[in-house]
């Protein structure tokens, strides 16, 4: 039976605890909820080149966990007339997409619907969890270890890190994305973290922090993966878990990967 | 003669037009104005290893660009009962060493002292400035070699970049230091910029437009330095601004380096 675009946010909604929240960046960023979904996009970030991937597809709602418009709150006055933004907002139209945030209520799913994503493709799934949610331990080992695994695992070639490689390691912070510096360093300490993945960092906070803790001393290390490498896993685990509630709708995950390239 | 640390201070800021601000980072963020001052260490960042060496010179000045309690304010409140802020305090307190920041006033003169300190460096002083103090125009080249120039001049091996190293430009924007993303995506725009060299960025804001950028046709590209890289040159520059001021007293520079290594 056909289904409106509505009815498949509905029921995403329908299985967060706490949800629906009364302010949220979890909102329609542009088309017709009331259309019919013709097929469904999911994606880390609706880049220009995800929204003609998902024309060419023939799908006309885009699940993004990023922002559209290059805001926090997809806010666009402040583009003016930015000819970037014009040209995306145009596409938009013509194809008569409609596009759909699905951040802050994957985070609130229990568990972090990024996070399982993520740690499914690291085959972490099985470590102990403690009772911080975002802390895992894994079986003893060093940083480097660590980090030939993440690059195996997520396709990078490179990583970035503040630290000493042949540090033992065993209790890992899940900074996915980018919480923050004051965030990123309030979680080493109170949750005695030995490293921190995350997407992105501040380097002039969490990067000092961390540089001021090896020099006091500590055993700390912070592994930088890029925004979209350390989250988009769990905008593809979005298809697994929604597609046996929308079977007859095809839904496609659309990898974008890290724009950023090291030369 | 005798100088006290606040003469010191005093001097540098009546040569800052529109100084002193209401409010402003540049404050004191620990020790005594009112001692003499013994030596002055200047630097990117006050980290711990830095405040060893200012020590190890007999300097008890530090004039830092960036925080050194890893928050804008330099607001400790929120750091609790850190160890590594702990260990910090406890040795400033204990060297009797006076921190000062000077990041507002130095980037309000005319011309902005640390990119005139880069500039320099890079030996792109005599090049065209236009009326937008930030954007300057370079010979005609192409990324590749504007990365090339990069790696060499700043003595880094690794330079992160968003765009195509083939690209030509000329239209470069010095957004050194961490300016926002929104505040890089306006200059792009507004300033119709080829490249921006910037320290950090924010990549679902920034990276992501220039994505977008390329992807709708437009030449742009970014240049990510790193933070420390692409400022510290404007901190080694002031000791040649300031020991003219006060040849009595021994200036030293102090590089500290990216704290992140690409693995």
């Amino acid at each position: 039976m056909a289904k409106a675009i509505q009815e498949v946010i509905n029921l995403m909604i329908a299985e967060i605890p706490n949800a629906p929240l009364e302010d949220s960046v979890d909102t329609f960023k542009c088309g017709d909820p009331n259309q019919e979904v013709s097929g469904i996009v999911t994606t880390f970030t609706a880049t220009l080149d995800v929204l003609r991937q998902a024309v060419a597809l023939g799908a006309n709602l885009i699940i993004t966990h990023e922002p559209t418009f290059y805001d926090h709150r997809d806010n666009t006055d402040w583009l003016g007339d930015d000819p970037v933004y014009a040209a995306k907002r145009t596409f938009i139209e013509e194809h008569k997409l409609t596009i759909w945030r699905f951040h802050d209520y994957w985070h609130m799913h229990e568990p972090d619907g990024i996070q399982v994503g993520v740690e499914k493709v690291l085959g972490w799934e099985n470590y102990q969890h403690t009772d911080n949610r975002y802390v895992i331990h894994i079986p003893p080992t060093t940083v480097a270890h660590v980090i030939e695994q993440l690059k195996q695992k997520l396709g990078t070639s490179t990583i970035r890190i503040i630290g000493d490689l042949d540090m033992p390691c065993q209790r890992i912070g899940m900074l996915l994305g980018s919480i923050g510096g004051d965030n990123q360093i309030k979680a080493f300490h109170l949750a005695n973290l030995d490293v921190a993945l995350c997407g992105e960092t501040t380097e002039w906070q969490t990067g000092e922090y961390i540089r001021d803790a090896i020099a006091a001393g500590q055993k700390k290390a912070l592994i930088i993966l890029g925004h979209a490498t350390s989250e988009e896993a769990g905008m593809q685990y979005l298809v697994d878990w929604l597609q046996p509630k929308i079977p007859e709708v095809k839904i496609t995950f659309i990898p974008v990967g890290d724009p950023i390239q090291v030369v």
